[in-house]
């Protein structure tokens, strides 16, 4: 599914902006580079300034976004959900570190888990429209970074096939998980093969500095041979300019800076640009993730993806409510269908996120699946052919049987062109009464009820599962990994 | 605020969309026309088949398309509320006609009323991204379809000073009526001056025949001054074809051929090119307003529309769910956004609606105003100019403060650039919790209370009440229209 269809910003607009993309990577640079990617970026062409900002020349600039991948695919641990990442083709999926997860027994908000961080794995992995399983929320249950990304990266790929990501903030992170990362590809050297964890990386801290450790981990991801979520994540009005054009051109700025060092330590890397640029709402300074502003921004951003032809992400769907309510609802229909047909490679945050990414629930990502298959219906489009703007059919129906109903058209369209939710009630207000009356969220619990307590996933061999366990600190119980658990 | 970013139809399919129009006109025509209407269009160059039925020539149809009004003022009764329509200007505004209305305080649903109407429009009339009140529930408490037809106009007039739209199925309610919108636009013949009540007119009985009362009914409008909202409501699968493609040009063929009565009758009516094709579930065959197959349909008409440059309706935010729930927020979000994004002139049944109009709620008229406030905002757009666009304020930011918070830009973008919700929460999770942990639909009772119990517009003059109490069956009670009644 292709978008692209809708453009917030005009051809002149979108060249403005670009100039100050330019200007802000060569003429303001960015402060606080590691030493090691200094080296590298001085000895491709870059300059540092006497305040020891790193800046880009335009033509660095310009050579590296018209020679980096324009494509690629972003394998899942099963080749079944590989996706192919770049041309305005529109994916979506799961992002996000929230620290809070509302409880599916009490409703209340309380710590994540890395159970829960399986759990929703398992979760994503039979929801079709959720198409890759990044990390959404953080195990709160781990004592250090070590563990915490250990941790994170065993329960993600233990509970799905699909292509997973995890934040790694350091380099001893990357070093650490990545036998791990070749025994579930299937030995040593596998992983670079078929790389089915992502990196994500903010290797910025905005406005216009990069983040030491982030720049650490990123040299160590590339190296070897993740794909790279480069993240700018600055928050309009605080971190970023107030004026929306301007985050989204402080945002490109310093996802380019990323790109280049990635594209000079690795020309064939996989680098993803993630502008994630986020609105405050200025009265209070609190981010809004589900503000008309933000689904704006994320949409400009992914129109100057298109512009660059690079594969790219925004952020869309982070609701600022706390529950799965009108809401949430209202908020993730208009962020996540301006996003997608702005024509995003990759929507993060699409599927399970509350109260602006500081919390998650399972009935969202049910409830979230079944809005983006509605939504990338709408993508798809209108078809427009001989078959579908054809005078015969409705002249056969008008001199005929005065309804299409038994039309052979509307059998085979029925299959091709009409989606039918598994969530959305469709029924008469007598029958959906007559049902019990219930609201999507209870449906939703149901869908996940059904799916957690049956679903473990089982494609890491044992023997490889208990080698793991042998070399890594993983706290999640092996009894917990299977049905009749007596927790779901 | 101008629509029209999002184009899901290129260019050559337009054209090609339009060919099967004039083809659909020309060569199959509408059967069932009324004899009056018959004569009037023969005179004006329409032919009649050996069939009976009504065809178009070419270049009749785009003679009436080149000169029909490209723009008008909606007046709304009190001009505060004037809003002009054309040229891809996006509003919104309720519609519809649901039998059945959520009790408010029992939470079930029960048969609409004359207050229901009135109580409604009162709502509306608070609610200020609510741009127009056309009816949304059928009175069921009437006996006649004259007494259904005063009473409905007579509720609207009574609650806002918003522009109103009332459906006349025969002539004779439209002349009943006159009388009434005189008397409230202040004296016989004011109201062909502004004319602020919109005839909503179904001429046609898809696929391709003309609703008799209903043009005996869109003859009367016209003469009396009118707006008209000339809707062709076919269900596609049912009613038009199952492709989508074919649906969208039946549609403009059936609303195309209202239009050009309109123009023979009165060359300066105020036609809305209204093309609502809807969707089935072709599993039941019942209608599903809140698919992304229906959001396609509207906005695909939205794009002919803008293509002929014609002042059009088309209908979003028909959930198909029967409470304001996540469902109905999602299917409203991705509905409305796509539809306004399109650049339609007037977004039909954007508010209140449930259960594919069927039903109606009152939190959801306040809920739904809210969602709209925030999609508007995305159609207002990234503005994009030199303080936007500003290497100096990110350049001074960077290498001084740090952040964007007591930039004066900020200040300004403030008021500008950001639109805070009525009762969308925004807080973090935990003052939320403290609050009460309500949800989305709770607030939204709030403000309905308050206003319901609160908002009696009074500007009907007492005695011009009175005078239409003497004239007209008007079964609300007066002491009904009065804060402390008891019943808010």
């Amino acid at each position: 599914m292709v978008g692209g269809r809708y453009r917030p910003l005009t051809g002149p607009e979108v060249e403005r902006i670009h100039t100050l993309v330019l200007d802000l990577l060569a003429d303001l640079g960015l402060s606080q580079i590691t030493p090691s990617l200094e080296a590298r970026a001085v000895a491709a062409g870059c300059e540092v300034d006497g305040a020891g900002r790193l800046r880009f020349p335009r033509a660095l600039v310009e050579d590296v976004i018209a020679r980096t991948r324009r494509k690629f695919t972003l394998h899942g641990i099963d080749p079944a959900h590989d996706l192919e990442i770049g041309g305005q083709r529109v994916h979506a999926g799961t992002g996000g570190a929230a620290p809070t997860i509302m409880d599916f027994a009490s409703g209340k908000y309380r710590e994540s888990t890395v159970a829960d961080l399986y759990d929703i794995a398992r979760l994503v992995d039979r929801l079709d429209n959720i198409h890759w399983y990044h990390r959404s929320v953080v195990a709160r249950d781990t004592k250090t970074i070590l563990d915490l990304d250990i941790n994170t990266t065993y329960a993600c790929l233990s509970g799905t096939t699909k292509s997973i990501a995890v934040s790694y903030t350091d380099s001893a992170s990357v070093r650490a998980v990545m036998p791990m990362l070749d025994a579930v590809a299937g030995g040593e050297g596998k992983f670079r093969e078929r790389p089915f964890c992502t990196a994500v990386c903010c290797h910025v801290v905005p406005p216009m500095r990069f983040a030491t450790e982030s720049c650490d981990a990123l040299e160590a991801a590339v190296e070897a041979g993740m794909p790279i979520l480069l993240v700018a994540a600055g928050q309009a009005g605080a971190t970023a300019p107030a004026a929306l054009a301007g985050a989204v051109a402080q945002a490109c700025a310093e996802v380019l800076a990323g790109l280049i060092l990635c594209n000079i330590i690795d020309p064939n890397c996989r680098g993803i640009f993630a502008t994630w640029p986020f609105v405050s709402d200025l009265r209070t300074g609190a981010m809004s993730g589900g503000s008309g502003e933000q689904a704006l921004l994320s949409a400009a951003c992914a129109q100057m993806a298109a512009f660059y032809d690079l594969p790219n992400s925004v952020p869309a769907g982070m609701t600022d409510s706390k529950l799965p309510d009108m809401q949430s609802g209202g908020e993730k229909g208009y962020t996540i269908s301006l996003a997608a047909h702005a024509g995003a490679s990759m929507i993060h945050e699409s599927a399970g996120m509350h109260g602006s990414l500081m919390g998650t629930s399972f009935e969202s990502y049910a409830l979230d699946n079944d809005l983006l298959g509605a939504i990338l219906r709408t993508v798809k489009g209108v078809e427009v052919n001989e078959d579908t703007v054809n005078f015969e059919v409705i002249r056969d129906v008008v001199l005929g049987e005065g309804h299409y109903l038994g039309h052979p058209q509307t059998y085979t369209r029925m299959k091709t062109d009409y989606l039918y939710p598994q969530i959305a009630d469709r029924r008469s207000i007598s029958a959906w009464e007559e049902a019990g009356a219930r609201d999507a969220r209870e449906i939703a619990r149901d869908q996940v009820s059904a799916i957690l307590a049956d679903h473990y996933p089982s494609h890491i061999p044992e023997a490889v599962d208990r080698q793991l366990r042998d070399a890594f600190n993983i706290i999640l119980p092996r009894d917990r990994m299977r049905a009749g658990n007596g927790i779901w």
